[in-house]
């Protein structure tokens, strides 16, 4: 696990935006696919990497969000990536579970085709049963 | 190619942030390679859809900027895909060549490896090349 001086030197080589957050995306780390982009603060970061379970910052909730806290759909985080500007995450992650609120793997999963908005993939999990009905 | 009509509903389903924008997420559409992320206004959006050349939205500049207008980096659009909330976007691309201005393929090459922020990757490409000297 890193430790706190590494957090702390990993902390100041980011550029943290006016509301003192960094987008982070995440992806699971042994397929690829990408699963969510969310945000987190300095304490969320700190939390992430002495953890090693993914803890984002909640924008409507204004809290930190331990990813999974309700669902079970916990995070576990393989590695964090930096970008050459440092103002964006990478986490490899191990997405236990399903990622996205809606009871699918991936947030991402409407795309354009013709002159629709189709969805690429239907929900693994009812979230009914991840959030209570 | 996307119509008109198919990228207005698009960019209707779009949830843009108080400075008009969303975070666009590029990943190399065959290795799942995450290489970069950065700003689309409603215009680069469209512009996207239309020419299947990936273009952002150049916060600093205050600009559109066509990706590899001046490395002849580009990106190609494969598919464009939008989450759950309508707030971030991931383009499936080409990358040619590289996707980060230090010359690497992508800009996620820092992680923290005990006490040290290590490099990852090394550059491929000179910027000197692709920017001048």
């Amino acid at each position: 696990m890193t430790t706190t001086d590494a957090t702390t030197r990993f902390l100041a080589a980011l550029r943290f935006d006016a509301a003192g957050l960094v987008p982070c995306i995440s992806q699971q780390h042994d397929t690829g696919e990408v699963l969510m982009m969310a945000w987190m603060n300095a304490d969320a970061v700190a939390e992430t990497l002495a953890t090693g379970r993914v803890c984002y910052w909640s924008r409507s909730r204004g809290a930190l969000w331990r990813k999974g806290e309700s669902s079970g759909q916990v995070q576990r985080l393989h590695e964090m990536r930096l970008d050459c500007d440092g103002d964006t995450l990478l986490a490899l992650v191990h997405q236990h579970g399903v990622a996205c609120h809606t009871g699918r793997r991936s947030c991402f999963y409407r795309a354009p085709r013709g002159e629709s908005l189709v969805e690429l993939t239907q929900p693994e999990t009812d979230p009914k049963v991840l959030y209570g009905a």
